[in-house]
């Protein structure tokens, strides 16, 4: 459930927290090493394919077998710690697994070691020597990664703000159709922060306050507006619709979808214009009338970000040879530049007050929400 | 009162304090948010306008009202820490300050929190949200900043060697008419005892050597020679003159000061040829015939310091359309490249031997106390 | 006496180890600092030059004076630690060092200061203030220095594996023909282990491996085959002939030696096809048919290592104008440049299984006493 407006000012994070090098360590391990870690949407591996990434200085691998199976690695030999696959994505050739500097094979679907290159030796148990599994769970398409090897994933904990609209969507059947990446030097917290309200909408986002008539209110939600429900009911324009405004069907550059559409949740979209689900500390998502953007967060370093977009479209969208995807990708390109410069800016101010935190006010409950769990976690 | 030749060997700071992180950092915390630090001179920010600086990593901004009135604070928003001004100097286009992130508006001159653009928050107190204040100092002028914001200015204390010369010019009414930077890789103390000393001015500094008889016999005060006072008398050439080489006027490439002077102090520089003030950590100047030089030293990190050279000019100077300024500047550029790049030379071989101290000689008696200062100030 | 094949499976170093700061900082303290370090062969500085290098972040000077004898100081002056030689190499103008910042002058051979620039100073002692020698001795024309002053040379514990082939050579007479630089982002234990075993070389090395028969058997050594002298005995052919390939003569491109050999050993060489020297950290030695090749290592930080490779020549090869250098040069930058390339592979996968090992397999016993010497440096 979402929190309420905040009823008296309260401190924000220690301004340190956002550049010190102790606290920035503590969040490797007791958030990024603990938590569920969005990674990619299922169709942007294909079929006998595999697909690197770095976590928190972890480089995984991924791979779809012919099967459709995924499995995911360190991407480690066990002899003497080489990296097994070198590029970023390419083409698995065989149903096993060869080191590239002394050729030990593992399998492909369960990293058990097959053969080294060695003469035999009395004492090796080639099952102690398995490539290294990653803990990693399949929800509706979406891949998640737990460097903690003991973690179960729980759909519940996961999603901070759980909305059951996502359950109409068959997303595991969705097309990734493009896909952004940009680093952002700033503290991850902060890009979260600025995802976390709308204060700044008007000033930052004015094509986006076009499109949604409540940001211009500099509110997320309407139940945040302290008489929204009676001026609703007296008004009928769309100055208190909480959708999009008059004649928009999705977040795009002329806020048309072209005549597709996500049709389960059309209903909803048209009174709330979005829907949103996120999962701290790596992933937000975002429903549109025709498309699903997916928001990744890793953290590079104690002030810089690297953020990643995935456009999702639905297969027949993307078949449709009339569909210009350019109309919702450059809408999204353009608000994530402009919160990313602010991020920036915020970032630059933070060193001067170091003994400092700054102050919460009521619009900004999810950012609240969003310094307990930080702090609970640290705490653990 | 400057001091004498040292009549011992004295040892020099150890050479690790030249790069040793810890004692950076001790020197930061002790040294450069304690003392009064030089920003620039008054004349260099106009009317309704600001200008931003980063001093011990802390970013600054000074601005100057309608009225002409200064105000310093931290270049940070009381909200969640965003960086105010964007530019390193601009325009102020209305009294009112507001950050671009939320668009919390302060006053220009007080800093005091005017507004915010939430809703409104009961027990939310704006007099705790002014923008933080950086106490500062204008002395004849020169603008000094205190991060320590209990010191109080004090002209004996600030200045090492004080000369009251600099008291018959109206410096407050000189204006800046070049400025020069650049960063030079080496200890900030590195170039401070570069700039104590004159051993090394016959073979780094022929031009210089050249123009100031004095510089040729490695000495920067006639006092330090032994038997000055008796061969002065019992010779009258040049040999033996404490100023500029005859005919020479002031500091420029040809020596020449094209008609114009720093009139009230004339009788002072024909026989000392240049007058020097500093104060520690930050600022040397130095009044020459026809202008001042003053150099601003802010250290970057360990082993980097920035320089910021201002070349100041009584107004009539400046409005004289014969005058060529680059008489000065040259010359100046001239004198401190080389010392750049000796002082970065100087670093260069500071890292052989790390359980050793260099020693000091007669001629390096400033050097001595500057040591003597920066070992008092990391014990405080 | 090499050690024989593992007949277990040996843990190899903890994957922290090769990029962890402290461990880092404590090679340099324990290994670097106290070893003898291979510099260069004494052909590469003329008479009247001076050479200096880096080695653990210290400058050292090497300089040959007008009777060909070697002199060894630290790069930094005694009086306030300038750098004394800026160049990489030069010539030696005179037989004193002048220091170019204050011109302090010492005596080219012994270090001992002659005479400053200041006025006479009592309780000046110059016999203190002399360049700080470093320890150094040379071995069949091979300079090595030692940062602990205290350390003697001793040949048996110097090299790893002595092998008195080398002293039929008059290697002091050879010549440095060509040099080559590479600096290779792995940790410097990475390479050594890479040079210490011919698992990899089948797959990273496919043209040595053509040229040496026995590397495609993923051995070093014949002893290391379990039925080798049986099989040599019964056949006859290339297959089991521990030398290079049937017609070859050299490690060079096309297995030619172009008429030059190293005579004195030309019988060794036959049956053995190269003969190899080393001695940690940071050196390793080939003879091969026409040309010596030492390999020099120096750590730049814990996860970066420079190489040079010098080629030796007998100086009757130089002069012959037939001799094409290339063929052994780009032969030998062709196998190293693959073992840089797959040393920087290993290093990336390092990072990923922090808490864990990897294993020794029965080929690897070089790399298992390699193991065993830094962990015993380490604790002493």
């Amino acid at each position: 459930m979402k929190s309420n407006s905040l009823t008296k000012p309260e401190k924000s994070l220690p301004f340190k927290w956002y550049y010190d090098q102790k606290i920035f360590q503590k969040e490797i391990t007791k958030i990024f090493n603990d938590e569920w870690l969005y990674v990619c949407h299922i169709s942007s591996i294909d079929k006998n394919h595999y697909r690197t990434l770095s976590v928190n200085n972890k480089n995984i691998v991924l791979i779809k077998n012919k099967l459709n199976d995924i499995s995911v690695f360190y991407n480690t030999c066990s002899h003497r710690g080489s990296q097994i696959f070198d590029q970023k994505e390419g083409k698995v050739k065989s149903p096993i697994i060869i080191c590239p500097y002394h050729q030990w094979s593992y399998e492909l679907s369960s990293g058990k070691l097959l053969n080294t290159t060695s003469l035999k030796l009395k004492n090796f148990d080639k099952k102690k020597y398995s490539l290294q599994k990653v803990n990693f769970y399949i929800w509706k398409g979406l891949v998640f990664v737990n460097l903690n090897s003991k973690k179960k994933f729980n759909l519940q904990s996961t999603f901070q703000y759980y909305d059951k609209t996502i359950e109409k969507i068959d997303l595991e059947n969705f097309v990734v159709g493009h896909v952004w990446k940009k680093n952002v030097l700033c503290n991850w917290k902060i890009y979260w922060e600025n995802y976390s309200e709308c204060l700044h909408c008007p000033n930052i986002h004015p094509e986006l306050s076009d499109l949604v008539p409540l940001y211009q209110r500099r509110l997320v939600d309407i139940k945040d507006h302290p008489e929204w429900v009676i001026l609703k009911k007296t008004n009928s324009h769309s100055k208190y619709h909480g959708g999009l405004k008059n004649g928009a069907e999705t977040w795009s550059v002329d806020g048309s979808s072209q005549g597709q559409s996500i049709e389960d949740v059309q209903s909803e979209l048209e009174s709330r214009g979005q829907i949103y689900i996120s999962t701290w500390p790596t992933m937000f998502l975002g429903i549109y009338g025709d498309h699903i953007r997916i928001v990744r967060l890793i953290p590079i370093s104690s002030e810089e970000v690297e953020l990643t977009a995935e456009w999702l479209f639905p297969k027949s969208t993307l078949s449709n040879s009339i569909y210009k995807m350019e109309n919702v990708i450059d809408f999204g390109i353009l608000v994530m530049n402009q919160d990313a410069n602010i991020s920036e800016v915020n970032q630059r101010g933070i060193y001067n007050l170091e003994k400092n935190s700054g102050v919460l006010m009521p619009e900004e409950y999810i950012i609240r929400d969003f310094h307990i769990y930080v702090r609970k976690k640290l705490k653990e």
